[in-house]
């Protein structure tokens, strides 16, 4: 791995990649529509000689297979990442996310690239039968656009590891937590108790179990499975990793840390249901035994990315306003 | 059912489709791009005054909308169902299967049509771990774009199932054989024994084992599931049933009753390997029980069905020509 490239490099979890990498000394060139992605997130990766960003589209093949050229591997990591409002523009998970890994293969492809790093979903299980849930769970009916697309993204990469004799690493995340967090629950809490510290407006019950894990032990993960040659002497083409904690909390527990380190008692106002919105899942947990297996484990706790999630929001609430 | 519409309605499946449709009752538009579909295989629907066809095609998502008008369910049985030479040309997948998909259930919203059936394929179990194969297998990876781009409408389906309250039946089906059969091995060995009846070139080692089903025999399960209302007060938004014969057959077998009913003994040159290409399967066997507990059997052997379709080449032979 000499020169990597990053697509939705300027995103959460894109851009701390970024950083990493740099610092293992791999050129990187960052992609990135910017739709979502924050130019503040690359400031250090701009100092740094090895970095190029490359403003540019997914669904814009020709400038994606110029931008690739040279590089020898591509963590795909750009996607539209709203689970929740799929329904209100389905069109934008087929294209965003199933389009444009198309076009990722596409680009590889055209420029000998063989070796692609995938940021999956636990929501491709749907609502599983079997919790904790492993990689090889029965095969799931689908509740969400989002993960429809993220399943029909794997499907394709699969299919050109098998075809075109490329190298895949899938990865199932759950919510990932921690510096540069621009969306999901604890960014819309925490944004309501800025506007109004007395009540906070819950979906669902607020029994919903989730998982989640901390961008740091995320990238730890991601790098460990890439970078290191497989046991076996030949590897399956196709790698998939679930990657989560070995743990799950109530949404709840979640909120009680989010108040406790904001130091408030606001009114909890539920919005009944036993999902937060259609689609929603109530019950995500993955079975990690598969990457712990690799020598990996978490450093930090649910709680503890909670808490520092909280405290990078309180540091930079310049994001909430940049992602209103 | 008053009024369905059926894509791919020129094609094999879809056509025979019409007329049993036709025969049944009800009103029937069939829709068709003619890029492998037969105007001949809609002589006798055109005949019928309860029939329309329109041409058009699903990436012409304002024209599909228009002619979905009407109807009460929608049979999206048009596809690229090409999976041998996926590779040579990737695109065709991923938009005459995935991105139609999406234009046929967004089709569907705009007319406000909540049912719909879904030929979908064994081939999205990938090189299954278990079989016979049943519904419920373990999570796969992909092998073919085909299989691939069948997951990603599966997935859009049962999204759109569980965000818009639409309800579907997917059917996962085997080869299928009979009369208007237009591709598959019958067919590229029947016309390579027209035109050289002393020998016959086989791909792979002729050990491959498959599964087929003859179309009379799908069009049995396809009706009951569809037409039947399950047991189950509420029934599940997604119904998969697999749809194949309880046995299987070597390629070598389906050899032989093929030169057995034309009266010829080729010499066979097999191009060698377990694949007949790559993404090929070399054993596909589905556990049918889900579809057998309704009640559905085939009456037709794979045997039965293999003959059946030589004798109906043999009849038609200028669907050789036309699919040149």
């Amino acid at each position: 791995m000499k020169r990597a490239f990053v697509t939705g490099g300027a995103g959460f979890i894109g851009s701390s990649l970024v950083d990493r990498l740099l610092a293992d000394g791999c050129a990187v060139v960052a992609w990135d529509n910017f739709s979502t992605g924050q130019e503040r997130f690359l400031e250090a990766a701009q100092t740094h000689p090895a970095f190029t960003l490359v403003r540019g589209d997914n669904l814009d093949a020709p400038a994606l297979t110029r931008a690739m050229a040279g590089c020898d591997i591509v963590f795909h990591f750009a996607a539209n990442a709203d689970v929740r409002f799929g329904l209100a523009h389905p069109e934008r998970d087929l294209q965003q996310n199933t389009i444009a890994t198309f076009n990722v293969l596409e680009a590889m492809r055209a420029n000998g690239i063989r070796r692609i790093a995938f940021s999956s979903t636990g929501s491709v299980y749907g609502e599983a039968k079997v919790i904790p849930t492993p990689e090889s769970a029965p095969f799931p009916v689908q509740t969400s656009l989002y993960g429809a697309s993220k399943l029909a993204g794997e499907g394709m990469i699969s299919a050109y590891c098998e075809g075109f004799g490329c190298e895949a690493y899938i990865f199932r995340f759950v919510s990932i937590l921690g510096a540069r967090y621009t969306h999901g629950h604890i960014f819309d809490f925490y944004k309501q108790l800025r506007e109004h510290p007395g009540y906070l407006a819950v979906l669902g019950d607020g029994m919903q179990r989730k998982s989640y894990l901390h961008i740091s032990d995320c990238l730890d993960a991601v790098l460990r499975v890439v970078c290191t040659s497989p046991a076996a002497k030949t590897p399956p083409r196709v790698q998939i990793y679930n990657l989560g904690t070995a743990e799950y909390c109530q949404v709840r527990d979640s909120i009680a840390w989010i108040c406790g380190r904001l130091g408030l008692k606001p009114e909890l106002r539920f919005g009944g249901g036993q999902r937060g919105w259609v689609g929603d899942n109530p019950f995500i947990f993955l079975d990690t035994a598969k990457i712990r297996a690799t020598g990996w484990q978490p450093k930090l706790s649910i709680q503890q990315g909670v808490v520092r999630t909280v405290e990078w929001l309180m540091e930079n609430q310049w994001v909430l306003d940049a992602r209103a």
